[in-house]
């Protein structure tokens, strides 16, 4: 394999430049990743590879994802490096200006380059892989080479003249629901890139199958850790720098005897607006993980009746804070166009649904953990290496954002440049 | 009056460049100034220099202040263009590393330098007056010519050879407890200039008594907001360009009665931990604004109490969000030597105070208005000219800050410059 010399090159996406790296570079995404699971599988002895990057002098710090705190809109911010007002996607699932409801999964919700296209469109190979296949048309954007671990045995990567993804990585790919889906994904990039690279930059993004179903520290936590460490090392060893970041935390929504938490804000403004209709952002394909029941919520009232109804939504136990749309849009930095008539926010062990009729009460997650929240915008920021100290000293002590991974990791490793970092 | 050629000049403060502009330029922080009072003054038509400003086209955007939305770390943030994880100033007020409890006022507690010290060690004349003299002399750090309208009638500007600040304005300066102690800091600032000037780069940051008192559009607002506005007038005409924002918004935390909506935070966790103590960070001199009461608190609690204490805290009606201190640090920008242990906010229209006892119960203002929470971090953010359209469009949809106010002003007028805000 050679790689190119691309010395002092640098591709600018949206306002930002970014060097081309001399190396093949990752990020990882570890949906649902919160900080506690890699501490505690740090404890548990179960991480040796990241034990000995962070003795090594790599970068780990915690900075905040976007709100709402779901999956869609922080794995945009993460490729596009800004926020979800500037890049169009404010959930996985939003009410559109025409009314209708639909699915943040097509390209064209996109409104932001991704620094992958740009790369790509620079002559830098890239590739995303994502284990949750309702993200792999939106990572394609632009042109980006994209696959999923989810949809592996039938998708092909012609970019690369591969025609099975099952066979280059060497045994069939996991159920979206199988605690090694997001493994798989980690395999399919560095396949790809031992078989058609070298590549410059790529992204795997997992699934927090896992995150939902057991608390840090948990056995089958500590399996995923485990098995997500084994990669890590492999990337390593081929000599690839790795940052990796999540997209949001996650917290246990549920009473104690198992039962989830839940505010059903239909019904709480039942009486007050016969109208009122609930959109949640946090709607997606996979409905095993939360029941559709995340810590965000869309509320859509008649307009004579939004002060009283956000009154008294500020009122009821477990809900936190209580904006008008475009009040949310500013405070959350979103699309202006993509907001409800009320954002709705919920604590750390709530979440908010519709009513209790539109979520069948018989097939309630047990157990809920689940986001969406400020309590859930928490996540770890890793680089693989020491920042180099000029762009150490812009960094620390200001505010770290999820969305900054690939600066840290293009810029911040690679002595001075500009660092446009942590205004 | 001569203006010295700066085409093309820049001053580097905190990791950002500002172009030194060839005319004087003033930035006006309206204490307290929620968008709603401006917007209620100019539905009222007393504001026809703001309104003939828009009309021409003039940058007016709403955004965020800091958190917590308090006085001293919005002036810091605002003049050293950084959050308060990078100034060093989270409050008005802080218990330190020491176990002391202490007003903020000291330039001791920044850690950064302003934009207006980087300017005047370069040779460009800079002023900072503030109405409340608390600000005086962290405005001054770093060798800025400062100057309060509070002790005006005993302050002198030894820097431009100014005896008498009183005399230069032609009148005694009113008490700070008094509506025309805003303008009259607005006048110190044009007189200063056009005594001893030009100045370059001049700062006002004005009083929230009025905010405190009254709600937007009633008549004392409506008197200071026109008295702004005749002031506004003064510097335009004068060929300044005005910034404008907000070092928080306020809101009405009282009940119907007019008694104040508090939670006391010491007697709500007295039995779980007698140790219990609650440090205000809205604490300062002006108490008759607010009686030390603010939607923000910090609580220090018995270590193996924290969680139980945390838990207890998020069930009480009218707090929103309950963190532990390192997650506030990372969740609101705040330097980690200056967290409590507990984080607490409180709602739109509630405040958190210490306990009964601590505050005099007969003495507790009626119809408090205050802030300190995230419902009073939306503020206004305007520019008196259109933004170059290169700017332009990397602003329109980013997040905007009020500590972005000098790299609109400074950075936004010219044509194409490198810009940093809204990363």
């Amino acid at each position: 394999m050679t790689t190119r010399d691309t010395t002092g090159e640098r591709v600018t996406v949206n306002g930002s430049e970014y060097a081309v790296p001399t190396r093949p570079t990752v990020v990882i995404t570890v949906d649902g990743g919160a900080t506690s699971y890699f501490s505690a599988a740090l404890d548990a002895g179960v991480m040796p590879n990241l034990r000995d990057m962070l003795a090594g002098g790599a970068f780990m710090g915690e900075g905040l994802s976007e709100m709402p705190s779901f999956t869609n809109p922080n794995n945009m911010s993460i490729v596009t490096g800004v926020p979800p007002a500037v890049h169009g996607v404010p959930g996985n699932y939003a009410r559109t200006e025409d009314g209708a409801e639909r699915l943040l999964n097509e390209p064209s919700a996109l409104r932001a380059d991704s620094i992958h296209s740009a790369f790509q469109a620079a002559g830098h190979p890239t590739l995303a892989v994502t284990a949750k296949d309702k993200l792999r048309r939106l990572l394609a954007h632009g042109g980006v080479p994209s696959v999923s671990s989810e949809r592996a045995h039938e998708l092909r990567l012609e970019a690369y003249g591969i025609d099975s993804i099952t066979d280059l990585v060497g045994r069939p790919n996991p159920h979206i629901y199988d605690w090694e889906a997001s493994a798989y994904a980690m395999d399919i990039g560095l396949a790809v890139h031992r078989a058609a690279g070298p590549l410059t930059l790529v992204y795997v993004s997992l699934t927090d199958y896992v995150q939902h179903h057991q608390p840090p520290g948990s056995a089958l936590a500590s399996r995923f850790y485990q098995a997500f460490d084994v990669r890590l090392g492999h990337y390593l060893a081929e000599g690839f720098a790795v940052g990796i970041t999540a997209d949001h935390g996650m917290n246990a929504k549920h009473h104690a005897d198992g039962s989830p938490r839940v505010i059903y804000l239909e019904d709480e403004l039942a009486d007050l607006d016969p109208k009122v209709h609930v959109v949640l952002p946090i709607t997606d394909p996979y409905t095993a993980h939360h029941g559709s029941l995340g810590s965000f919520a869309w509320v859509y009232v008649t307009a004579d009746k939004r002060a009283a109804a956000m009154e008294r939504l500020a009122e009821v136990p477990g809900i936190t804070e209580v904006y008008g749309g475009q009040e949310s849009a500013v405070m959350f930095e979103l699309p202006r166009n993509l907001v409800g008539d009320i954002a709705v926010t919920s604590d750390r062990g709530t979440v908010v649904g519709r009513s209790r009729v539109f979520h069948d009460q018989a097939a309630l997650p047990s157990g809920l953990r689940s986001h969406g929240g400020r309590y859930e915008q928490v996540v770890p920021v890793i680089v693989s290496e020491p920042l180099a100290p000029g762009y150490l000293a812009t960094v620390q002590g200001r505010p770290l954002r999820n969305r900054y991974i690939h600066d840290l990791l293009l810029n911040g490793l690679r002595g001075p440049c500009h660092v446009g970092v942590g205004r």
